[in-house]
């Protein structure tokens, strides 16, 4: 059954662009227009599902048969791929997300899609990724390896860079040597479509199964869930809204299925009064450029901001409530957006902050909404610390004034898990103490702690860790960015004892596959043969 | 209020020996008797875990103040303690395990436990097993660090090495620098008091908060599922069956909070015609050894055997056959043990598998079933892959004869997820090609694979993978055996992002705590320090 309309935009599903098995149809908006843009994209029934998790099995068994060297391949013809078609990219992602075309799209999104993909492919060459670990008097050797398809939901704010079939979950999972079906977002379907179309023509050029990379748009809440949780699955990846992502992370659990969430976080910045006595304006400025860049919409944009009462704090805040109420609104990714955002304000006004800018309706023509700031107290954060914390996920901010340090601690105590912490403090050491009570608290709670410093910006780096405790994510000890790190989500740890060296994986070999490529052998990291 | 009598053993909570607050009380076995041993053991009800909770969250953070090297001085100084106790602690495992004295319980399980733990003190001293990341041109470095206080759950098996407060789990936990609180098995309750009474000695003697290590006895259920959950747990540590491991992952699951299982695992075996006809008798030998060693109680029991029909098959199962109805059988660890077993052989037996040895009722005076062996064939083990994949934890196994390698290789496709996996082939080569087809399906069902070796042997390497995937474990990406790489577990991984150098942990500063730190600096493993 089909009720899918001649126009409505096929699936891929084991290497051929098909007519959806689809149970209805829905469109993307351009945001800037607050209107639907004119392609269909397909509900998929189970049947889809279903066809794809039988293709992606076969295509698991041949790309372990191919090996490493195979896949890294595919993942570079891909990146070139995604260099050579930008314009239309960035053309297809301006209309569905709003995003700026130059230099967001084109010239920071786009690179960094394709470098991903490039650092995931070295990985998968070296086996770096992989932890080899050789121990010869025991005769053992161990490695992490693909285990089985993978199923990816991207989100809705990075359409390249998190993209389903392009982002850091699929460069790592394919990394990893598996084969993925992404999910698209619903609110840029026709990016992730072309990003599919590349990632077909890469698979057919470099000899993977076609059936590497498939892509469905949308399903039902509950074929979601039965997709996560399906034997066939080896594990998810999923970046989006709370409530979705906990409602799959109950489905996979259930079925012993890993699934890595990237979930809410309000990204606590804390800023002690000596460091704004000392360079006030500075920390605005800083302030200003990351809250509202990208309209709010990072995962690590800075949306509490924990301050002490001082006339440098009452200074801090009138400066940035003029710039708020001065700046103008960027426009939001999709009308769910602007209305998630406009009922997060009114229930943090509910809660009793205090509204210093914006706060407005969202705008009709367009998906917008003002320049969002909003003040509490320590004590009354202390009150409902759950409420205060509830994400408003755009160019929206909230400052929590606490009476002293202590309370300031007690704050922090309270706080969820996040992606990020930050803490500005005196360049000069004055406020060392303050610093050390302020980040011992801060740091169990946050994957990244950083100093002076806003928390938007993620570098591709080994070092980063863009995960942190529940509900940031579903586990603190992995990291959705970063290579080589974000693969290891995607393996499953093998020790191969007593077995022939013939019969080994190529990485744990007597002599490793490539120059590069770091094993620990007898307790020593090493680029050598096994003596 | 407390129903406990004078007699009662005392709970170990915030380094006190106190009266637990008890709904009931009792008692152990001593196995070799089928009598119930004199100590009397508490039922606690939350009171003691809420209790032990807010002392282990104190306990947490002074462990981070105190740092690596007094965790490692502390586990050390333990480890010594184990070994000068060793005659008390082998007479009370030996009353309540059943398991023999020598060489087991004293010259094998004891020392493995003590090493454990120096183990885990080296990982701890030089950051080893934290994954130190230094990226220098974007100023970010990262490591893992604790998460928190960590709930271990050991299992009946193991009463030293896999012990609550002594085994691998406890190791890497605190070897993270996490405390503990140890839930004893039910089944050696006193000897898991005893491990509380030298750790508590260890922590006051090594300058360690006292309530670094914690012991409760036993909770209900629901109280179970309430610690694992407790928002100031960090994670779970639990090997046992899989009901109880399932439930208490439930709970765990839905907080967000990490937990680490082992659970039931039946860890084929797979023989080849051309490997009996070589070398059948010593696979004999080598099989019997690994089947009843320990009566069969091993997680890593070579449950089922999976051959393909010939001569020398036959001949193997004829010299299998008399040799399990001639030796004879061990004790069991416990009633329960030795009533689940029954139970188990009695509902293969009803999915139709042929009884060729033992099967009988358990004795009554001793905790013991006569050796049993199953037989069925591949097209009955097909008709019904979850049935004959039924645990039979003890002496007992069972052998699948396949007709050919295509249906040898489908039963291996039906396998649940397990430890270990074997595949015993020529020597000389001839059958490489079936090996390559066995292996290939047999190595995504096993954490680990081994050649021409049975599995029931877990050395503490580096190398080594005791985990697999679900239902053996939780999660295919961990091992509970092997250091550094057990600790990873109840890690948390925080980037440090342009934080200053004299704020980092001492893992991350430009000069490495030990010359024996190994980091990964700008994309290469070294010793030294950041240039």
């Amino acid at each position: 059954m089909s009720i899918a309309s001649p126009a409505t935009q096929p699936v891929l599903i084991a290497g051929t662009w098909r007519d959806a098995n689809a149970s209805s149809t829905f469109q993307a908006t351009d945001p800037n227009r607050n209107e639907k843009l004119d392609a269909s994209f397909p509900v998929s029934e189970w049947k889809d599902c279903d066809e794809a998790l039988d293709a992606a099995v076969e295509a698991a068994a041949e790309l372990r048969k191919l090996g490493p060297e195979k896949v890294a391949e595919f993942l570079e013809c891909y990146a070139d791929k995604i260099d050579a078609a930008k314009d239309k990219l960035v053309e297809t992602a301006f209309a569905e997300t709003g995003l700026a075309r130059s230099p967001r799209l084109a010239d920071v999104e786009l690179p960094r899609t394709s470098n991903q993909l490039r650092a995931a492919a070295k990985a998968c060459r070296t086996g770096n990724w992989a932890l080899p670990t050789i121990d010869t008097q025991a005769g053992i050797r161990s490695c992490y390896g693909p285990l089985g398809p993978v199923c990816v939901f991207g989100p809705n704010n990075f359409p390249f860079a998190f993209g389903s079939v392009s982002g850091g979950d699929f460069a790592a999972a394919i990394g990893a040597g598996n084969p993925v079906i992404g999910k698209a977002n619903s609110s840029h379907p026709d990016t992730t479509r072309l990003f599919a179309e590349l990632a077909l023509e890469a698979t057919a050029e470099t000899g993977l199964p076609a059936a590497t990379v498939q892509l469905i748009y949308r399903t039902s809440h509950a074929d979601g869930e039965k997709l996560v949780s399906d034997p066939r699955v080896g594990a998810t990846g999923y970046t989006g809204s709370r409530g979705a992502g906990l409602t799959l992370k109950a489905a996979a659990d259930k079925a012993g299925k890993p699934i890595y969430l990237e979930l809410s976080s309000v990204n606590p910045v804390v800023i002690t009064p000596a460091a704004l006595q000392e360079r006030g304006d500075a920390i605005v400025d800083e302030f200003m450029t990351s809250v509202l860049m990208g309209t709010g919409q990072f995962c690590t944009n800075p949306g509490t901001v924990m301050l002490l009462k001082s006339d440098a704090t009452d200074q801090f805040i009138a400066a940035v409530k003029e710039r708020f109420s001065t700046s103008p609104s960027g426009t939001l990714l999709s009308p769910a957006v602007a209305s998630s955002l406009g009922k997060s304000i009114e229930a943090l006004v509910g809660f009793g902050a205090e509204l210093l800018a914006g706060g407005g309706e969202a705008e009709a023509d367009r998906c917008a909404i003002a320049n969002t700031l909003l003040k509490t107290s320590g004590a009354e954060f202390l009150s409902n610390p759950e409420g205060f914390q509830t994400e408003a996920f755009g160019n929206a901010s909230l400052l929590v004034v606490a009476d002293d340090l202590d309370q300031l601690c007690e704050a922090i105590r309270h706080l969820e898990g996040n992606l990020t912490g930050c803490v500005y403090s005196a360049n000069d050491g004055s406020d060392e103490e303050s610093y050390s009570k302020i980040a011992f608290e801060l740091e169990p709670k946050v994957g990244r702690l950083l100093n002076d410093k806003m928390p938007t910006g993620v570098a591709v780096s080994p070092a980063m860790n863009h995960g942190g405790p529940y509900p940031a994510t579903g586990h603190p000890g992995f990291t959705a960015v970063g290579v080589p790190g974000a693969l290891l989500r995607f393996g499953k740890l093998t020790s191969f004892d007593n077995v022939r060296e013939s019969r080994l994986p190529a990485l744990l070999k007597d002599t490793p596959p490539t120059a590069e490529t770091w094993r620990m052998i007898d307790n020593q990291w090493s680029q050598g043969s096994v003596s």
